[in-house]
């Protein structure tokens, strides 16, 4: 069967700092409340999910995750309010992407 | 500046067999006749270009690429008529997305 997909990428000045992956390592982290949880989940490193924090809170205009000292746990992490905003607009994105998809997976003649 | 960009992927039971690399390869393949020469223009090994067709041509219900021995530039490669059938595909798919990110683009609010 052939299908088509379409991945989206979230760039600020052609540098991704959002895509599939990602969001689902911010969605875990809003679940598990800790990076190490998130990494566990999605059974990725520890530093690997770090990697791709360090690199989304460098490249997007503010921090999407914020990381919290201290506690029961040794610490933990949660997203930021822009972080959340931008888990929103991508769901938002996501929807209508999925809605052409379908259409051109309809249509498609090969 | 923020934006979203989708990268479309087309595939047979899940592999993917074109995405937009590979339909650059496959439209140097017709301009230049061969695929050395469009390996080159590329700027990508031969080894390279040639695992990229030999993955869509084992992928793809059909082939995609002819390689085609002897010929005065010892032997070239053509696109067979499925292949210029996806390309077409393709193309109408990326219009589509375009128009649809263009859209996405404006509205965003990040």
């Amino acid at each position: 069967m052939i299908e088509v997909e379409c991945q989206i990428a979230i760039k600020k000045e052609g540098n991704c700092f959002l895509n599939l992956i990602k969001t689902e390592l911010l969605n875990e982290i809003i679940q598990c409340g800790s990076l190490s949880g998130a990494a566990k989940k999605l059974k990725i490193s520890y530093q690997h999910a770090w990697t791709m924090i360090d690199e989304m809170n460098h490249i997007a205009p503010e921090p999407l995750v914020i990381k919290q000292r201290g506690g029961v746990n040794g610490g933990g992490a949660k997203i930021s309010s822009y972080g959340m905003q931008i888990l929103n607009e991508y769901k938002l994105i996501e929807a209508q992407v999925k809605k052409l998809m379908s259409q051109i997976n309809v249509d498609i003649n090969l």
